[in-house]
């Protein structure tokens, strides 16, 4: 049922490659630019520093030594500590100067900077500032979902809250939040499930993993190098999500078709349309029928973010 | 249950990315080396060319035109015919001279060329050609399944049979076969199911489209960037598929444990593995619980071969 809406209404399916390049700006557009510099630390590149906060970050050359090809941490830092210590110092001076509008939205909510997804932190810094320094995010989303017997595949949404400093009241999906300090994948989903959604842990036994999507984006603030591990979640008919820790308006069940429209339109949360698509071709919605671009598309889904912030890093960790 | 049994045996999981490396080949260790050239038609690139290759293509002047950085099909051929005629009269002398053990697997079966996916075909070769010109060939595989009230998800696997041209007496998914000439992606799909597995048009109304993997793996006979699209079908605990056109030795089903297994041995066929642990990442087998290396190895699942065949064209299709 749900995949002949689809199939009808043929005008949306060439836009979700646009959508995909709306989402992979900075993949598409602006790698070639050479307009940044890489962020290195202990020999990893764990970031991508555009040029008008290089700019900045001249002024505090006891912290960041500016090459003519990256931005390098002090070496001198002894340890973790150190160097989340010093790197903070100087984002509390930004924060104060409002330099930056980023900054606007610090949240005392510290981000771990690993040199790989599974090694051992370097540095924390709040999660505001890491699209100053283009450091690779990585988050946890639920795809809510029912299997209605009149209109097929239909999916919760969350509207976010308006007070939120990202993304105010914009619709996303049921359930998303990034890895923060000290939590695994697994229990960030529970974690979020919970404060964000209210899901009774009955419910969340069946919790299904189901991948990654990783693109980069790119706005105003900064860049954004993002992987988010995917889960879905196949609800009763009769469960409605309910909001428990202030971040959400409201919910909402929306029909395949219905989906699509709103990803389309300016109310739906960028970022978060990659986790929406990918959930869209696992099930079946969007297929190589219907998307002619579907290679294209499952590609910008996937992109090697792994391989791009390895890729200028000698095995000795020189540039 | 079937998760557990992966957990237990954790000596299996950081070789995983191991053997995303192993079918990716070309795409971690070849592409920097510099030894080979785009293969232009028409202004598109649709493959890459070896060296040992580009030698012998010097040859036929009047086909193929030698550049510092690309090999190009003459562009005085009027049309797709004339473009397959061209080719093949170079690829029957190569025969004959048995120039290229690829060639030895000629079956005289062609593989439509398109600059990408949606396009119109530029002209048509035959399979066992295409290793040669580094063609992106596009296949279908069908994942058929079972749940299984003790044994958790197990999977139908078939093996190849000995007289097969490629990969003879080798363990492969259940379905597979590339996109042939006139045929499209689900059609492809039907079509292979009955000729390799006998599975009954009652049940492959549960065909569930799941998405594409991409990987680009080199060997002694060519080059072979990859898209697979992918399907999921689940099947009656009773069902037993049949061979239908010789082609299959046997079928076998199998729990996940002896999969993963299977698939770290020699007797599965390389180029099939990241189906199977697609499979497995899609339907929470291997998770980022499991698999440290998770983001790596569902990017080397994806990597960017549309991207990488558009990489050296500019928009007006000069290098």
């Amino acid at each position: 049922m749900h995949k002949k809406v689809y199939s009808k209404n043929l005008s949306l399916v060439p836009r979700l490659v646009k959508l995909a390049h709306k989402f992979n700006r900075f993949y598409l557009e602006g790698q070639g630019k050479n307009e940044c510099k890489p962020f290195i630390v202990e020999g990893h590149q764990v970031g991508l520093v555009r040029m008008d906060f290089v700019d900045l970050l001249k002024k505090y050359p006891e912290v960041f030594e500016i090459k003519s090809n990256s931005v390098v941490l002090n070496p001198a830092f002894r340890d973790y500590n150190e160097r989340t210590k010093k790197v903070e110092s100087v984002l509390m001076e930004c924060r104060q100067n409002n330099s930056f509008i980023a900054l606007n939205g610090w949240r005392d909510e510290y981000y771990e900077i690993r040199p790989v997804f599974s090694s051992e932190p370097l540095l924390k810094m709040d999660r505001s500032a890491t699209c100053l320094f283009g450091i690779c995010k990585y988050g946890v989303d639920i795809n809510g979902y029912v299997r209605h017997p009149d209109r097929g595949i239909c999916i919760w949404l969350q509207k976010r809250s308006t007070t939120k400093p990202t993304w105010p009241g914009k619709w996303d999906n049921m359930v998303g939040g990034g890895l923060s300090e000290g939590f695994g994948v697994l229990e960030t989903a529970y974690k979020e499930a919970e404060e964000e959604a209210s899901i009774p842990s009955h419910l969340l036994k069946n919790l299904s993993s189901g991948g990654c999507v990783s693109f980069f984006y790119e706005s105003e603030q900064g860049l954004f190098p993002n992987t988010e591990f995917v889960y879905d979640l196949e609800l009763p008919l009769d469960f409605v999500p309910k909001n428990n820790d202030g971040e959400v308006d409201t919910f909402q069940l929306l029909s395949t078709q219905e989906l699509l429209e709103l990803l389309f339109s300016t109310d739906f949360k960028t970022t978060s349309c990659p986790v929406v698509v990918d959930f869209l071709i696992r099930h079946g919605v969007v297929t190589p029928e219907n998307e002619p671009e579907y290679p294209r598309l499952v590609e910008l889904l996937h992109v090697p973010l792994q391989s791009i912030y390895r890729h200028n890093v000698k095995s000795n960790g020189a540039l």
